[in-house]
């Protein structure tokens, strides 16, 4: 219970890993109730086990032990995620956040990863999108209480979702737990030079509290957009209405920025948009080979991601958007904040 | 009030700008109601400052005024329009129609943009997704009975969307206001030469009247295609059930037909199809980079475009659908009609 | 009325044309009652004409008749399929399977279709998007008890859809009417000689019983992925909730596994998935010119095919899903199994 401190994040990282730390997350003053707010029906009640949960965030481990070779710790835990201006949700996550924190790794890299349950009543597991991998071996459940060791390789670039495999998935993820990994391209994009800063946003859907029923049929009670850290000091936020929106990316007149976006669903598609621009360069899944140019909106699938890299020419808000709107409308919007020299000048952002 | 008279087009166009004119809309000699057709729930009621109003169609002005250099000016208005066979809706629009008018420019050009507002209520914008712009500065809010001018350049050759951006923006863009830019890529597309006739389409969404719960709820009434004029004397429609059955497209046995295609949305993907033939070349987003060859269908997003084109090589009725069968049931289809010399014979059409 | 007995297939095949013969269908044995399950809605009542209508499946005819010409015979009738487990549905099918059987062609073939329609009550049609044809002529309906021939060519390479394309076309097609015909390009995939084996998986939906009104709001009950026999012999089955996963795919450690997948809705899109790897090659719709690489997932649109290629590099089971998880929920996954040998081993497989 308590309130989730700000992060004190154990960084284990080499010059050739970016690290995933979080030290800057927007939502981490909060006191909040145990409870979920209630609402209508029955489903609000928490589920028993996780009823006096509220786990502090544990922070991503991650430690490169070779040229090719990384450690990875990551942990199930049950914390309280703020979903909307002063809404909690009794959320499954991976290491006290949702999405979870930004992976990156290169490709080719071989991946050792522990998973540590700390969920008190289910057990949880990890499929990564990145990596071959025997999913009935390496994405076997882990049981409360219990850490599972796996060990796979990510040979192909991109960006990719990490998310819990473990039955109902959908329930799993639609709880929280999902995220990104980024697997390094070995001869990187033929964009690199041009770009001035990076960032990453995430698309995830909200339901009501655990409710099946209506992750089933498809009726998200939030869609949102997130951004994760690449580097340590950097906004850090969940996926919480209105949190891109009230803390803007950065970035300066001129730059080429580049985003990592994914999104992670687990049931909407994402018509990927940022009002005022144009994405120069797009790669699908974040692959170099799937290069695209001069797209107004990419459409990722449940479970797609992409490399999307965009021009600001003038000083303003730049609203982030999914363009089907009713998500939109539901909370898939955050704004990309352009300024003379990259700082926030503290002006009013416009959003949609 | 009144009724919607045989459209009096202003037209500025110099060689270099395709004019985007509207002579023959096909549902120009309806009288109509100024009342939206009742319907079981509460938002049926007409806005109540919109009661009595129902704006005669101001035509759309381009003009060239240097190499590259256009003006542009639209205007924002409430004109009721059929959107099922004797049904009106008294929608928010670009120019009086619904979808608004096709814009073409070049690749490169400067846009001076003025929008002006007749709505007597409520303030609209203009986004651009063709052009680099400050969003919160170019795109603002024009209030009732005022006019807005922006300048901002279109850089990137492609088939875009615009529509207004003001909140709600999912309101603003389900009541009507949205529409076809094309920029003309500055080197073409390499199948220019091979071209016999080009087409506009455009899917969007018409919900209850103004209902926001049923456009957040994505549960569109009707989801349906319409043309626009490319040059005048041409096929314009709304946004009406029937209306590209009842009027189809036209080619010739052996053409090869361009089409310029458009998912505004808001909220539905379209899987753009048209039975009998295959898309020999697709540019997704019209952009001549992203060149895709032999697809049967293309996925638009929400704000998604692309070039496509076919080749017809028998007389008879071809189908165009959104082969998301809800949504062709809910309206989304039309003909493309092959005969001998490319003109009408009166024969009967298949639709689906 | 009697069972679905095991599948007498007649074979016309040539060197030159694969087979799609269906020799081991999944769910032969079973007996089951002429009545689809009752269900809460007036629509369970099975149509009047189809009441004691349970026709035994007609293989399809396919037979090479010149270099560049095949003759293929289809019939269009109602029969039991099995949806879910012990679940059945009174299917309008081509040749008594839903999806129907695959087709396999060259590219540049002539195509003879004629078309048998079995069905007592109701005209049914083919529309292949697999070749130009004039809809209005050579996609009409055949009456009941009659047959209709039409010719027309397949000049494209890919993986595409045919379908019934009598209205309401949404209701022929959710009732069972649709399959896969895939049309070999000239020169191959630039992967061919990597590839160790290949199948078919298509994704379809089920609505409660010929209901109109849930197929029209996009309620499916059952969303699934079957297999389609590419030659004599191999596993063939109809859409049922689990069948994929009862009797899944076979490969063998190290194998490069080509999937030919198809989309047929006819309303849901699909996010493709193979767990546990990437797709190392994708070609969109089929057509070797759209080549992406290193895909986590395809989104396919509701008429959308792909030639997806996936490495398999341990032992063990890869689900295969529709990552929309909601539409894995409803039944839209299955297994990949990959063993020493590429044979069965009867271990258990893990599904999502």
């Amino acid at each position: 219970m308590g309130k989730i401190g700000k992060l004190a994040v154990t960084i284990f990282t080499s010059a050739l890993v970016l690290s995933a730390c979080n030290t800057s997350n927007v939502s981490v003053n909060k006191q909040k109730p145990v409870e979920t707010k209630s609402s209508s029906n029955a489903t609000s009640q928490v589920f028993e086990p996780h009823k006096n949960v509220n786990q502090k965030p544990t922070p991503l481990k991650i430690k490169r032990i070779g040229e090719h070779e990384v450690t990875i710790e990551m942990t199930a835990q049950i914390t309280n995620i703020e979903i909307s201006k002063d809404e909690f949700y009794k959320a499954w996550t991976f290491n006290g956040e949702a999405p979870g924190p930004v992976i990156v790794v290169n490709q080719g890299d071989k991946i050792n990863f522990t998973l540590k349950n700390m969920d008190p009543a289910i057990p949880h597991s990890m499929d990564m999108h990145a990596v071959h991998a025997a999913p009935s071996k390496d994405f076997i459940n882990v049981m409360p209480n219990k850490s599972g060791s796996f060990s796979y390789s990510a040979d192909n670039a991109g960006v990719f979702m990490y998310h819990c495999g473990t039955k109902p998935v959908l329930m799993h993820i639609a709880n929280g737990m999902h995220g990104m990994i980024i697997v390094k391209p070995k001869d990187g994009y033929p964009t690199d030079s041009q770009v001035d800063r990076e960032y990453v946003v995430i698309q995830n859907e909200w339901y009501k509290y655990n409710d099946l029923d209506d992750m089933t049929n498809d009726k998200p009670k939030y869609v949102v957009l997130s951004t994760k850290a690449l580097k340590e000091g950097e906004l850090n936020t969940n996926g919480t209405v209105g949190s891109l929106v009230d803390h803007p990316l950065l970035a300066k007149v001129g730059d080429k920025v580049r985003l990592y976006v994914l999104n992670v669903g687990p049931n909407e598609t994402s018509s990927f948009h940022v009002v005022g621009t144009l994405f120069d360069d797009v790669y699908i899944d974040g692959n170099p080979f799937n290069h695209m140019k001069g797209l107004q909106t990419v459409l990722l699938p449940a479970s797609g991601g992409a490399v999307v890299e965009l021009t600001v020419t003038k000083e303003g808000s730049y609203p982030i958007v999914n363009h089907q709107f009713n998500d939109a409308t539901k909370g898939a919007n955050g704004v990309l904040k352009v300024t003379k020299d990259g700082k926030d000048d503290g002006s009013m952002v416009m959003s949609h």
